[in-house]
């Protein structure tokens, strides 16, 4: 196995995690409909990401610090739209 | 920093990930609706998690496989409720 071909699939699975968030976040905004999305999941979301960017930190690796910070932006504005539309919004 | 808590941050944050999907599971389960949620969030997730376990097993890592394929499982799971509801759903 190249040594070149781990590095690569954890690249795109991380950048996949990361971008699978943004149709998420067009579909909130465009519609305004927030009702089946889960808060709880969101809140313990958005806390995973920070602690993904604090242990990206702790060992210097900038990738995952750069793909969680991303991912907290958008996870982080479909919570607020979420709690800007309240539970049944 | 003692050499441990980079692992356990790493760790809670990996626990808190795959815990984040519960909720949402639950939600949409017990509520039926998955009209707000995206299709293509979770049809790009559930390729991501395949992808990490890819990973996890072309690196030798039990947690990377076991936290993924838990995350698999219930993505996999809000993935099918989406696609039985249909798009108004």
């Amino acid at each position: 196995m190249p040594y070149w071909l781990p590095v690569a699939i954890g690249v795109v699975a991380g950048a996949l995690s990361t971008v699978s968030f943004a149709p998420q976040v067009l579909k909130a905004w465009r519609e305004g409909d927030t009702a089946a999305i889960s808060l709880r999941m969101y809140i313990v979301t958005v806390i995973a990401f920070v602690m993904w960017i604090v242990y990206g930190v702790m060992i210097g690796s900038l990738p995952i610090i750069i793909f969680n910070a991303l991912s907290l932006i958008m996870s982080g504005s479909i919570l607020m739209m979420k709690i800007r539309n309240g539970p049944d919004g």
